[in-house]
């Protein structure tokens, strides 16, 4: 369940770390979704007895392994010797941005900290979803679950390989799809004065390395470039999406 | 060099890999600096000979290396063959907040990756300086150097060990001091609608570990925290700096 083959087959995922476990076994207790077991060391059960006591109130099984089984279990150097087997987090695209009114999708991002990253700054500027599109990350990769600090069981998170269907599934919500694009000739702040930022908005984030597509780009509603007043050529995927999609929350309230 | 004791005491630090080496050749062109030597294997000279050229034209001696002799120049897993020996970049406190607008102010960060990072924001957001104040890591760090991807050699940075010396600075030339804290009661949509990030501000984040020091908060003009809309407990460090920094450059501009 390290990989994303083994995830899939099995239906199920790792959640590592004291974290993690405390928000899955949330996520778990909200009805969103099933934990199967903890797996937990002596040290980490001394360390977290709260998390322990949660499992058992919920009905998941606590096992007890040893630090070389946790260790293996782990895709981290420093393991914290707690791990929750959970059913995946993903939901089907049909339905879910019925409406959203502000949602994220990550087109082809390969990076698993960007992503988890970016899903924690979705979850924070209180998007109603994020969607992996095309060839993107498995959010359930350890190091995204990790980076998204428990957000990948905050909100809904869907996998579809097929970005064309996600665009058309926006559009059918009556989302506006805009690319965020260093290389756009409009920027946020003439977005907003446009009262464009006010509608509900899919932002488009393509990978860290290459950006979107011109093609991707060409079929969406529109281009906005995050402004740069200084003299750096871009800002990272996280700090742009922070930007971008505070920017839509604030303006979705005002 | 890749010490910082061994910086400070040559007064000299490594930029790696080609994007660092431009900008450092740039820094130095502009007359803010100056690059003493150009290390390159051969595969870099064959890589990157605008490089070359740029170092030539500005009378900076490129010197050949072996691929080992890179790599023991080198902090990174997969070296990129290309070093330039820069002057430090760092500016002394005095003088260099007159007249500024918008200054972060990193207190205690650690993380290189995290301040190099925020750099990059901070020039981004056309900042007028970075003050690394406090038990903080120093710019020079490589690991800082490549987050901030060229953005040390942008604008100013400051290392101040008295972190009172530092705010006190700041007021001296009228800069608000905004502790960015997630336990404020007051968020950016109420500070905005209160006209205060229109004033001329210095930013001041903790480390995404710890935050600041409560004593710290108390002692600043104002805490602020980023709006939560939805279920994460908060955003990192960069994020958050970024939607701060970004939403007292729109003030300052509208």
């Amino acid at each position: 369940m390290t990989r994303r083959a083994g995830r899939d087959k099995a239906g199920r995922f790792l959640a590592e770390g004291a974290q993690a476990v405390r928000e899955a076994l949330a996520w778990a207790g909200a009805g969103r979704g099933r934990v199967h077991e903890l797996y937990a060391t002596a040290v980490a059960v001394d360390r977290n007895p709260e998390l322990v006591q949660a499992a058992s109130a919920a009905g998941v099984r606590v096992s007890p392994v040893t630090d070389a089984a946790a260790a293996s279990l782990s895709e981290t150097v420093t393991p914290q010797g707690v791990v929750a087997v959970c059913d995946l987090v993903d939901v089907p695209l049909e339905g879910v941005l019925e409406r959203a009114r502000l949602v994220a999708v990550l087109y082809g991002v390969a990076d698993p900290g960007n992503a988890g990253t970016v899903v924690r700054v979705a979850d924070a500027a209180g998007a109603d979803a994020v969607v992996f599109a095309g060839d993107a990350v498995d959010p359930h990769n350890g190091k995204c679950v990790r980076a998204s600090t428990g957000s990948v069981f905050h909100l809904p998170l869907v996998r579809e390989r097929d970005a064309d269907a996600v665009f058309s599934a926006c559009r059918e919500v009556g989302l506006r799809l805009v690319a965020a694009d260093g290389y756009a000739t409009d920027d946020l702040v003439v977005a907003e004065g446009r009262g464009e930022l006010d509608r509900p908005t899919a932002w488009v984030f393509g990978s860290e390395a290459h950006g979107l597509p011109d093609d991707v780009v060409a079929g969406l509603d529109a281009a906005v470039k995050v402004p740069i007043y200084g003299e750096a050529e871009s800002l990272n995927l996280a700090t742009a999406a922070a930007v971008c999609l505070y920017a839509s929350a604030r303006a979705h309230r005002s």
